[in-house]
């Protein structure tokens, strides 16, 4: 890439909730308009385990944006709590946060589907909310989930809710490759 | 890029609006999660006309996403009207949209800002009510922008509310190079 990579001085903690369509993909859009200002985005994914189109997509900018999953959502559509396993890997994701917290390989760190995670019990509010309260004052913390509980909104300085008005879901469409996936 | 072109067989129109950060955001994630998908599109700003970070970042992904910038929106900061030439480069746009509706060079195309350039009277809801009519099956429509009219909600197949719940901007932050431009 041919920007010259810069480091920010002072972030903030974003907020993208709400049941409507856009909060990953604002997340993400957000981490390759910082790459062209020229800070680098790690983004960790909760709840995903397949290829999502972006992953292909985001290869391009591997200089500026890093992308890992750690733990699946299966549990949900089989209607039960997350196993041991499952909370495991949630764990050690929110570890790689506070390790990355302490060095300066990102200046952006995108917690996908953190907040939903909580609603599903596979993290514990508490440990979102001390991730929350150790971010270093030059890194940017971004956090996309539906259901987002008062104690993170309280702690966040931007929070936008994204609402659905109307959804193509409601007309028997169902997930599209390169649009939802 | 390593991704082969597929054509979209049925696109449908999505909104985003409301008062809230992430809506260039979410249209151009979604550009680039199509990308991933080996979908093509254009991106067309109304009102912008400084060089977002986007637009050096997107540069990346120049054979899957085209992004043009047709007006400026020095008049809402002069609190006036736009004038006839800004109008003029407004509809210019709007033309180009129905030229790319009979090719293939598109799946998507995103109208950027271009519902809150109906608010500004920049352009007619008219107009944008008959690109909404006019597009072809097979090609995905996105517009963007606050201040959405009934009548686009209506005919659109999903519309996402941003809404701002809390900002830094009433913090005193301005906008940040990387973040919002």
């Amino acid at each position: 890439m041919d920007i010259k990579r810069k480091q920010l001085a002072k972030g903030f903690i974003q907020v993208y909730t709400g049941n409507g369509k856009g909060k990953t993909t604002a997340a993400i859009g957000q981490a390759i308009r910082a790459a062209g200002a020229g800070y680098r985005s790690l983004i960790i994914q909760f709840m995903k385990e397949y290829p999502y189109s972006e992953l292909k997509a985001l290869k391009h900018f591997q200089e500026y944006i890093t992308i890992e999953q750690f733990c699946g959502d299966d549990f949900v559509y089989k209607k039960e709590l997350p196993s041991e396993d499952e909370k495991k890997k949630a764990r050690l994701a929110l570890q790689k946060v506070k390790i990355e917290f302490s060095k300066d390989n990102y200046d952006i760190i995108v917690l996908d589907e953190v907040i939903v995670s909580i609603y599903f019990k596979l993290i514990e509010l508490q440990d979102v909310i001390d991730i929350i309260k150790s971010k270093p004052a030059n890194k940017e913390l971004i956090l996309t989930g539906r259901y987002c509980p008062q104690e993170i909104i309280d702690l966040a300085d931007l929070v936008t809710e994204m609402k659905e008005v109307k959804h193509y879901y409601q007309k028997g469409i169902t997930s599209r490759k390169g649009f939802e996936s």
